[in-house]
């Protein structure tokens, strides 16, 4: 199976088992929107808890907040969002159809790049075991040759976004003889910008209804919250605060499901620091985020940094958290060493004082700014991706398995009587009683044990519990585990106490501090 | 102190200890927009686990979703926003301000309820204790030509709400002779329709940008995703479907603080059962969210039904709870029988077949839906309304406390070092390194013991532990509670356990189910 094969297989299942379904779908779905099912919504809010706690609990520097979506206007100008967060347009005359230029020539990047493998394939087939690869990739002419249009393209690409070089983004593509993929021509418009925040009016037209914006990112809502945190929680530099929220961004081209949608939530994190310690605080951000993420035990391979060589102008280091999806290693987190940039432009748009007075230094300064943010949805993406599996089991039948961590598995514990009767399903919901207060249980009594082991398989259940006639004598259960498939019998009294242990974020939080 | 004077020291309270920010303060604030500061957002996230909870884990026939804000705007067509969602807006030609036709009329009723007060306290001032308020009220002549004119507009207005006649609006106002509180003048424009949905573009021009909605209500979320959730899982007639999700009115007139905003919250759930049986139903989920409400322990007299003798068009049935604020008994909740009006509407303006087919009746049917509906902000303010007490102690001083249902409680415990010397501090630290990956624990060192505790009852946190010298030779510490201010010595190796009893949910869940 391909892993493009894979992630359309993916997407199905997340569809058929309430993880994720298209928005408004009986209205033929909107595009690039998402509804979470009853599924995909338990397994949200177990990930934004393992955040918020990860956060919150374990740090006591660190508090949150929740800023409304709605933010003055002024915002968007003091954060750049107003002048710079623009996508490159351009039209093809003939197609009428819009795409941002910088996609249009990544595209053609990853065709060369395919190019290049196709070549490199052929040659293994022809010359077997005695295929030296890299010589190969060095000196034959048509790699590259391959290579120098490709490594040409991505240089001048890079200048003119740099740039912000329209012109020169135009000319490129033209250079390039990239066509357009539905009229086929090279019939292009000039490059135009396009704001990428959703615009609506606030308040009725005879009071003044005055433009306002969604917020493109929740971090601006901690910012300008800066001050009545510090001051009404008595916080002490170096603290941090956490939000979690949606976001909105009006994309030209959202895809690969909910990796990129243009409304979504991040969970961000900014911590504030004196000035000239901001480089040790990102250091230390950058391990500690890593560690969270692989504390999930899907395999530390997955994982990448990606530090960045080209800086926002706000920021003075900067690195990615990568993970390796279905289409390759993908950002999920950015950790980001933001300066002084954010709090003295609002102190600069607002005419307000925005400082912290150091106790221990007796100095006042505008406090620097280290990020993380994570897109929640981006992770939901990255747990399905890492936890399905379609395994073949012994008796030569296959299942499909979410191996997701029993944390934030969204059923925590599904219940079986063995049978529909003798008394078995009424101690069956008797035991259910006394777990559901405290955890996401199902009760399931159709179908053979098989059948319903495999549902549960399928949305990820990590325990599944079954009452037979034994339990009515030894007041025993059947406990069988989603990933090793192993049964063992537990008394019903310890029952609570062994799923609470399997299913506590506790193990995780051991990873991290 | 009034009501009113206590409100308002509530809002600064808010303010003071990090509950609830004017969003964007810094920018002098967004109109009736409001963020959740570090204590706001705890105690929000837990009445939000509250509701989810009870809904989804207490009730094994109820399952949750969390639908995108952004929906195809056929739903808005389908559900009757686009058509009727509108406020009746007039303005005054020398002022140019406008105003709700219906809360200037609202106001004016409300300015003759007082003077029929203001004749009523008058008139006990003079009589003493021989005065027959009933008596007064039916035949005083002030009182009784107040009152005619009172009840005369109020009949009108409900009769011209009722049949959407903009013009008659108009004609009450001038009737009643009601002025422009800026310019003092009667000289009004028409009436007209402002709807109140929040507009936006998706999408950029070229590939045709669409007009879509901030929703604004969560419950056709719900609807549109009817079919998805009842098949993929599996659920049969009755059963509900719980969401809890932002949603944006652009009221004209937003105000009590976060009682009316124009970014706020929902909880809803929509249960689905078949028709005929929706009055049952209804009934059912009347009883039960009032004992979730009265779970809180606030006091059953400060909640009341509020049946409803108007019907929306959708509706066979409909009440709300309503609970007594500073400004009076207020909605907080509705709990409406909606019928079929909903599902049918999306079934014609999708073509789409959305229908149930109940195999014990073998008929395939519209559902009919009871909702339960309630805002999270105005929870928030309920919970706060309720909570806040200035009382006075034995020694003469006052203090400010927040008498928040443990549960729900933004920080659970607070753990002092009686001094920040001798190994006290390490001692409170170890205890909180032992309850942080559970609960929301605070650390504080500063100031007198007594400060701390004003501090934490200011905050509303029920349990304060204090580690003293005693603690280093016998393990033991002083707990002390909120409400009572009784201290007694717990162990150590107690604490956990006591916490854990102290600020469980299964207390209030045990007074629902």
């Amino acid at each position: 199976m391909t892993q493009d094969e894979l992630f359309k297989k993916l997407i199905a299942h997340c569809k058929e088992y309430g993880f994720i379904f298209p928005s408004s779908e009986i209205y033929d779905g909107l595009s690039a929107v998402y509804d979470y099912g009853q599924m995909g919504v338990e397994l949200k809010n177990n990930i934004k808890k393992y955040w918020w706690d990860a956060m919150t609990k374990l740090n006591e520097n660190i508090v949150g907040i929740d800023a409304a979506i709605f933010m003055h206007p002024k915002t968007w100008e003091a954060s750049g969002h107003v002048g710079a967060f623009n996508d490159p347009l351009i039209d093809n005359r003939d197609s009428k159809k819009r795409y941002r230029a910088d996609v249009l020539l990544e595209d053609f990047l990853a065709k060369q790049d395919e190019k290049i493998e196709k070549e490199v394939e052929k040659a293994r087939k022809r010359f077997g075991e005695s295929f030296d690869e890299k010589l190969f990739r060095e000196t034959n002419p048509r790699v590259v040759e391959h290579r120098a249009k490709r490594d040409a393209v991505h240089e001048r690409m890079v200048a003119a976004l740099n740039d912000n070089d329209l012109e020169e983004l135009r000319q490129i593509i033209l250079d390039a003889e990239i066509v357009c993929p539905i009229s086929g021509t090279r019939n292009w418009t000039e490059v135009r910008q396009f704001n990428l925040m959703f615009e609506t009016k606030m308040g009725s037209v005879a009071e003044g209804a005055s433009t306002i914006y969604l917020r493109p990112e929740t971090a601006q809502g901690i910012f300008v919250n800066f001050l009545n945190v510090q001051k009404t929680g008595r916080m002490k530099i170096p603290f941090g605060i956490a939000q979690i929220g949606k976001a909105f961004r009006n994309e030209i081209v959202a895809r690969q499901f909910i990796f990129r949608m243009r409304e979504f939530e991040q969970m961000e994190m900014q911590f504030f620091v004196r000035p000239g310690e901001e480089l040790k605080w990102f250091d230390h951000w950058r391990q500690t985020r890593m560690k969270w993420h692989r504390a999930l035990g899907f395999g530390d391979e997955h994982y990448r940094f990606h530090d960045h060589d080209k800086l926002a102008h706000y920021a003075n280091a900067a690195t990615d958290v990568e993970f390796e999806f279905p289409f390759g290693f993908k950002e999920v987190e950015g950790i980001h060493s933001r300066t002084d940039f954010d709090l003295g432009n609002h102190a600069k748009f607002s005419g307000k004082k925005i400082q912290y007075y150091d106790t221990e230094t007796g100095e006042s300064y505008v406090p620097y700014v280290v990020e993380t943010s994570i897109g929640v949805d981006r992770m939901v993406l990255q747990v399905l991706s890492a936890a399905y599996k379609e395994e073949r089991l012994e008796n030569g039948e296959t299942r499909t398995v979410l191996n997701i961590p029993a944390a934030i598995a969204p059923v925590k514990a599904a219940i079986f009587p063995l049978v529909k009767k003798d008394g078995l399903p009424e101690l069956a919901h008797q035991i259910k009683d006394m777990l559901k207060f405290d955890y996401n249980i199902q009760y399931d009594e159709k179908d053979s044990i098989g059948k319903r082991y495999r549902r549960q398989d399928a949305i990820g259940t990590p325990l599944c519990i079954t009452v037979d006639y034994q339990s009515l004598e030894d007041k025993t259960v059947t406990v069988r585990h989603r990933d090793s498939m192993q049964q063992h019998r537990v008394a019903i009294a310890d029952l609570a106490a062994m799923v609470g242990d399997e299913v506590s974020l506790r193990k995780l939080f051991s990873k991290i501090v």
